[in-house]
């Protein structure tokens, strides 16, 4: 019997953040780990080099008769800065209640223990499942898949499969199934500002020249209405309404402003107006800091004027943004605004197309989609009705998964996301963890899907 | 033979960071190295504890009658980083050319070195010298000598000298002396900015909240208007205007804009209108941003809205502000300026008033001064002008020690400070050096000035 948490545990210990250099050995560890895992349950496994990280495409099913589902997930992880915040160590996973707490466990770790032990179990039962299973793990989604695409390029004739479904999305709470059927692109970059060449002191020089952490202050101040839209020119153009079903469906998820507010300790929200903070979140695109660096941090005091200044911006994106004429707007303003005084460097980093699928049976103005599509999306309905005791909600989320745009682009396959993490899993942040009873639910779900797509 | 350079790298090579725990041994080092060298030249030297780092009080001359001058130093540095800026290590000090190399060897090893060689040549040649003199020597001067005015009213009996004579200031070139006759004041603090209780997912999260980042730059941009003044109501109410002879002394500096912005490495100042720069740093209060932290600084990329940000900030002073009025008018607006949506917590760090001494024979409007400090000037004046060549220049500088106006306050006396660091001395940042010529003819005229003081 196939013990999902033991493997996620093992899984966890292997501290694979992509990027940074230092944890190579996690890198390595994490994927030898996936690969010996799939070969274990009976699949090919075979590790495609790339640029950086390589990806694991791992096949099960021969007969070109059978429906093809890939299913994707990514073995790296974020960061676990800042150390100090966590309670236990981040690679070391650790069960305390319903929980397992560790860097990776909901995003992606767990989540992909939740297909594998799927599949585990269905070809336990019987390994002759008449389905084509590929999946295809990478290691480079945490720093913007950025070698993704061109290993779908090379790689186009082992990936034709009907679909791609796997699960990297939230959901609001242990009993709520929801599909993605959306997700924000991304803009990524950092903007560096030189003032003097050397850090000088803030005696004999305050008071004659721009300081650069006040140029970007003063530059960032800028990037924001009062009322929190992003205050560039252009930058909504392309952006399309929700339809109303949309709204409807994201009212089910039941979201009450003051509770989630409590959550995440926050006095009030700060959404663009006509909006609701949860619909701002899925439906409007973002300019987002990611962090501010310049000058003194230890501690106590140093009385600097420090020679750069730098910004980690993020922009998140929606239809039919893309990062190409956001990135024209967005730089060009950033150029045009700089303060004088100071030169301004923009490190482009990585992006993401935005994604949109309407689900069968939901729109008022459907499109075409292909009958294996809608299939999926009908037995995951089913499935999750039953094993979650209530229909899914179908929404778009906040985050990116930039790879989805990829494989539609590059394989022309849309993508069926299942939800699966909290948001009390803190993604991205210290104290990371995943629910154990959603685990096992996903599991029941996942196993009844492919299941059902196997009786064709 | 005394040898000040065999000795000014000794003393550099304790690691004195007053700011930092992590350099006790280094901090206890320069204290007992001062201690030492004076006892060896024939103080009688007493280390006076404090709440942190402890004050030598060393003297020599025992005749009532005889004029009693206090030297001040502080034997405390910067901390050293950023380290990877530094082309030989920080406190191990090498010779190049005509400089030596180090932390702390201009500000304020070096300087003191300068009157501890020509006290120890005076004495040399007559042990009998009728001078009394009484080196002060702090450990906590780069982190605002918090401790030293309490020291002070401690210890008033044994300081009651006609007047405080010091190099802690800096000169154009290697051949004008300046004599500081005002310094500016300080008001350090910080301000850290809190939104949700814990790092959040941007892409999760990312449009509904305040990010404390975007917060702190959107506050610090209201904090100075375009034409580079501080826009705080009341901040300049008590700054008074340079006498005409300040700015006529301050031209005969001769400061070229072009030249002084080529070499900070800048296109353009950015003073307040009606100020040159060099004015702006003299006779102006400032408010500048020492470092920004918050969110993700490392390699890559890392989509979080941080939990927290912080800025350190210090205002520069000058006459008539005082810490106490000055922090009222910025705290009340900076609370008042706060973006909705996340909390302030203001932290104090140290002040200081800010100084100014009128030389004899040059305001129209001439106070009453003592004829000792009146003698001590016009010595000065006369020893400058033998060994640099030319006349000094009276001036006014951006930089703080707040001590001066403590031991104003607690002693009632004023200071003599003979300039001895230059433009290219990299104070406060990496490469720091002192000029070798400078302190060959800083320890020439310190000796004639006190030869002349004994003369009565």
């Amino acid at each position: 019997m196939f013990d999902s948490v033991e493997k996620l545990k093992e899984y966890v210990r292997h501290a694979s953040v992509s990027a940074d250099p230092q944890f190579k050995a996690g890198m390595v560890g994490a994927q030898q780990f996936v690969s010996g895992l799939l070969k274990e349950i009976g699949f090919a496994v075979e590790v495609v080099p790339t640029a950086l990280h390589p990806v694991i495409v791992a096949k099960s099913g021969d007969n070109p008769q059978w429906p093809h589902v890939l299913i994707y997930g990514h073995y790296d992880v974020q960061p676990p800065d800042p150390l100090g915040k966590w309670a236990t160590p981040p690679f070391e996973p650790t069960i305390k209640g319903e929980r397992i707490y560790g860097r990776g466990t909901a995003d992606n770790k767990g989540p992909l223990m939740v297909h594998i032990a799927a599949v585990a179990r269905l070809l336990e039962k019987n390994p002759r499942l008449p389905l084509r299973l590929t999946f295809v793990v990478e290691g480079e989604e945490e720093i913007g898949s950025k070698n993704f695409k061109t290993f779908l390029m090379a790689n186009k004739d082992k990936l034709r499969g009907d679909f791609v479904y796997f699960s990297d999305t939230g959901i609001p709470s242990p009993d709520q199934m929801v599909i993605t059927v959306g997700l924000r692109g991304m803009l990524a970059f950092e903007v560096e500002f030189t003032g003097p060449n050397s850090d000088l002191h803030s005696g004999m020089n305050g008071g004659g020249l721009m300081n650069p952490l006040q140029a970007l202050a003063e530059l960032c101040a800028t990037l924001h209405t009062p009322d929190g839209r992003v205050n560039i020119p252009g930058f909504y153009d392309a952006v399309v309404e929700p339809e109303p079903w949309e709204r409807e469906q994201l009212k089910k998820l039941g979201l009450k402003e003051r509770d989630y507010a409590d959550f995440l300790g926050i006095k009030e929200f700060h959404a663009p107006p006509g909006y609701t903070p949860f619909e701002a979140i899925r439906f409007l695109p973002t300019l987002e800091f990611n962090g501010f660096s310049g000058g003194y941090q230890g501690e106590g005091t140093k009385t600097v004027i420090p020679s750069k200044a730098n910004v980690k911006i993020t922009c998140r994106l929606v239809s039919n943004q893309t990062p190409g004429n956001v990135k024209d707007a967005v730089f060009n303003t950033i150029r045009t605004r700089c303060p004088k005084g100071v030169t301004l460097l923009i490190k482009e980093q990585h992006h993401a197309m935005p994604y949109v699928v309407i689900p069968p049976d939901r729109s008022n103005t459907p499109k075409a989609q292909s009958p294996a599509l809608a299939k999926c999306f009908r037995a995951v309905d089913r499935a999750a009705t039953e094993v979650f005791g209530k229909p899914p909600i179908y929404l778009r989320e906040g985050g990116s998964v930039g790879l989805i745009a990829d494989l539609k682009d590059v394989l022309g396959i849309d993508a069926v996301m299942l939800g699966l993490f909290l948001p009390e899993d803190n993604l991205h942040a210290p104290n990371e963890s995943f629910h154990l009873g959603v685990m096992k639910r996903g599991i029941e779900t996942s196993e009844r899907v492919l299941a059902e797509l196997a009786r064709g």
